[in-house]
C-alpha cells in the first residue's frame, strides 16, 4: 500500500440554505475549521489552490481560486478552478494530490464550493444540465431528474427494484443525516412519506432527490511523509479512479451500468491494494435514489443487478457489511455541487479517525469516494485509509 | 536545465468566426494536426485530458472533457476541464504537465477551446466579466475595456507613454498575424487606423482590442524520456510559473503594475536556469495593447516603466532583441479565450523547430508564454525549450 498524499485536516461549512452568506464566506468557514486542525502551518507554505466549482452559473463568479486565495491571505499563491459539474470536488482533491505527488510543492489547498439557493429551482435544473450533451440531450428537453429516472425504470425492468426500494435509500440517508449537525436536512422519514411526496420524474419523487444546496468543504493535502508535523491525526489517500464515459445517454449499451463508476473503482482498488470487500464505508454519489443502489452494484458491493437486494438485506446501513452514506450524502447532508466530493473525503476523514459521534462507522478502516458528474459521465474516486 | 516535459507535438484550428464548426468540432481540426505530427502512439496510451474553457458561458455546455474524450476516440480516460478565464489554456497545460511529473500518466492531451461568436458582444462583455469581482466591480459596471482602460492611462500619466504607443502594438501584431495562414485578423493596419478607430473605452479603441474568437488548440505532453518515441522534433517545457493577485484591481497598490506576472516569470526563469535575456521570442497576453507593454516589463524585457521605451525601440519585433508575439498574438492571432494559452504554445513550438516561415524568429532558443486570466489575477508561464 503505497500513500499517494496525506490529508492533514478538513473544513466543512454547514450546508443548507446559507442566505445569510455568500460563497466566498462559505469557504472561509470550512477553512477556519481546516486551518484549526492543522498544526505548525505558515500560510505561505501553502503552495497551490485548487477549486472546483460550477460558480459561473450559480454566482456570475469565475477565477474562483484568485478570490480564496485573496480572502484567505494565501496571495501571491496560483490557483486553478477545476469543473466536471458535480464531480468538481474530487477532481479538485485529484489535482491536489498530483500536485503533491509531482514534488512541485509540499502543501496544496483543495476546496470545492457551491452557492445554489440565489437561483430559483428551474435555473439551477437548467445549469446543470450543461453537464448533459448540448446537441442531443439540452435541446430535446432532457433533464437530470428525466436522466436518472431512465436510469431507474431500466433498472426496474431488468432487475426487479422497485419504488420502495428506492424510497429505502432516503429513508436510511436521512437516518445517517439525522445525526450529523451539518446536514442540509437533519430529519427522519418514513418510506410511505417518500413514495407519497410529489413526482419529478417517475419513478422519482421529491424526496429521491437530492436538495438544492449552499456548502463549501476544503482540504490540506501534503506529502505523506510530512503528514505528522502538519498534523497529529492525518489520514492517507492510497488510492485514485478517474474515468469517463459518453457525456449522453443515448451512446450507452446500458443505460442502468455506471461503467466509468466501475472503472474507476477497480482503478482506485488496485492502486490501493485493496479489494471491495475491504471497504469498511463509502460516501456514494446519490444525486438520486438510484444513483446509489447502481453505485454499490459498480463499487462491486453487491452483484451487478443487486444493489437493491443489498439494500434489503440492511448490509449498506451503519453496522452492515458496508456503510453508504453514513453523512447522509448527497440526498440528506445535502449537494453543493462543487463541493460535494470533498464533503465525502471531510466524512471519510472524521470517520476513520473515530470523531463521527452517533453516526461513527465500528473499526473504520478504509474509506471509499465516488463523486460524478453528469450522467455518471466523469468519476473521480477516492480510498482513504487511517 | 531540468525538462520537465516533453511536448510532443501540437495543433491548432483555424482562429476566427468559424460559424461552420461548433466547439467540439474545433477541437477535432486541431486534433487532427497533432495527432498527424506524432508517431507511434496508440490512443489507448493517452491518460487523461485537460481542457481549458469558459465552455459553460458560451456554449453551455460543462464538462468538455468528456465530449473531447468522446469525439476523440479517448473514452474512458477521465478529463478535467479548468478554467481560469483566459489563463485556462496555460493551466489545462500546466496540469498536463504536472501530471506526467507526477508519474501517474506517461502522454496526457492538453486542449484549450472556445466557440465565441455564438454570443454578441454585449454577451461575451457581461461573460469575460464573470472574471472580475462580483460584489465589487461587476456591480458597478466595470468592464474589463474600462479595466484595461484605466491600467493605460496611470501607465501613460506614470511613465509619459501615449496612445500613439498602443496603436503601434497593434500595427506590429497585425504585421506578425499577415503571414500567420490561421490568424483571425490577417490584415496590416497603420497607426491612423487604430488610433481613428472607435473609442471602446479611452484610451483603448477597437484597434487596441483582441477580436471575439472561435478556436481550439492542443498538445500532446509526455515525459521527457519518451519524447523521441513521439516524436522526432519534441520541444520540452523546462520552467513553469503560476502566481496569482487580487481578482479587483481596487485592492492593488499599482494598477500598472502586473505583479502576478513578475513573479510567474521570475518563478519560470528560475526553475528554468534562464534570464530574460536569455529570451529569444515571447507570446505574451495581450488582450489589449496595453498589456503588451505591462508584460514586456513585468517579464524583465524592459525595466519597470519602460515598456514601451522597448517597443519604439523596435526590440519586439521579428529580429529585434525579443521577438514579442510573433504569431499576432491575442490582438490579431485571435483570441479564442480558453484556447489562447495552448495558442500560444503552438507558436513557441513550431517557433523552436524553425516552421515558421515568414514570421520565423530567427535563432529561436528559448520561447516564454505569458498567459493570464482576469485583470491579471490568474498567470501561468510556461518556458519552451528545443
Amino acid at each position: 500500500m503505497r500513500k499517494l498524499a496525506a490529508v492533514a485536516s478538513v473544513g466543512m461549512s454547514k450546508i443548507g440554505k446559507r442566505t445569510e452568506l455568500n460563497g466566498r464566506e462559505l469557504i472561509v468557514e470550512a477553512f477556519l475549521e481546516a486551518w484549526r486542525e492543522c498544526r505548525n502551518i505558515d500560510r505561505r507554505e501553502i503552495g497551490a489552490i485548487y477549486v472546483g466549482s460550477q460558480s459561473e452559473t450559480y454566482e456570475h463568479q469565475i477565477m474562483y481560486g484568485s478570490i480564496v486565495a485573496d480572502w484567505l491571505g494565501l496571495l501571491p499563491k496560483g490557483s486553478v478552478r477545476v469543473e466536471g459539474c458535480a464531480a468538481a470536488g474530487a477532481l479538485a482533491l485529484r489535482l491536489g494530490v498530483i500536485d503533491v505527488l509531482s514534488g512541485l510543492n509540499d502543501v496544496v489547498l483543495v476546496c470545492g464550493l457551491e452557492k445554489m439557493s440565489l437561483r430559483t429551482t428551474s435555473q439551477v435544473t437548467d445549469a446543470l444540465m450543461a453537464a448533459s450533451d448540448l446537441a442531443l440531450e439540452q435541446y430535446n428537453g432532457l433533464t437530470f431528474p428525466s436522466i436518472y429516472a431512465m436510469m431507474a425504470t431500466a433498472h426496474m425492468a431488468k432487475y426487479g427494484s422497485r419504488e420502495e426500494d428506492l424510497a429505502d435509500v432516503a429513508v436510511k440517508n436521512h437516518k445517517n443525516a439525522y445525526h450529523n449537525p451539518k446536514a442540509h436536512l437533519q430529519k427522519l422519514i418514513s418510506r410511505d412519506e417518500v413514495l407519497r411526496s410529489k413526482v419529478v420524474a417517475w419513478p422519482l419523487k421529491l424526496y429521491d432527490s437530492s436538495p438544492i444546496s449552499d456548502g463549501a468543504a476544503v482540504a490540506i493535502i501534503t506529502r505523506p511523509e510530512l503528514a505528522k508535523k502538519y498534523s497529529a491525526s492525518p489520514t492517507y489517500v492510497i488510492g485514485m479512479g478517474h474515468k469517463g464515459d459518453t457525456i449522453g445517454l443515448y451512446e450507452r449499451d446500458d443505460v442502468c451500468w455506471p461503467s466509468a463508476v466501475s472503472e474507476a473503482c477497480r482503478e482506485a482498488y488496485s492502486m490501493a491494494g485493496i479489494e471491495a470487500d475491504d471497504v469498511s464505508l463509502a460516501e456514494v454519489h446519490d444525486a438520486f435514489t438510484i444513483n446509489e443502489i447502481l453505485n454499490c452494484e459498480a463499487a462491486g458491493f453487491a452483484r451487478r443487478g443487486e444493489g437493491h437486494v443489498l439494500l434489503r438485506e440492511g448490509q449498506t446501513e451503519i453496522g452492515g457489511k458496508v456503510a453508504v452514506n453514513p453523512s447522509g450524502g448527497l440526498k440528506a447532508r445535502g449537494h453543493p455541487v462543487g463541493a460535494t466530493g470533498l464533503c465525502q473525503l471531510y466524512e471519510l476523514h472524521n470517520q476513520l479517525l473515530g470523531k463521527s459521534g452517533q453516526r461513527q462507522v465500528p473499526g473504520a478502516r478504509f474509506g471509499l469516494a465516488i463523486n460524478e458528474g453528469g450522467s455518471n459521465s466523469i468519476v473521480a474516486t477516492h480510498i482513504i485509509s487511517n
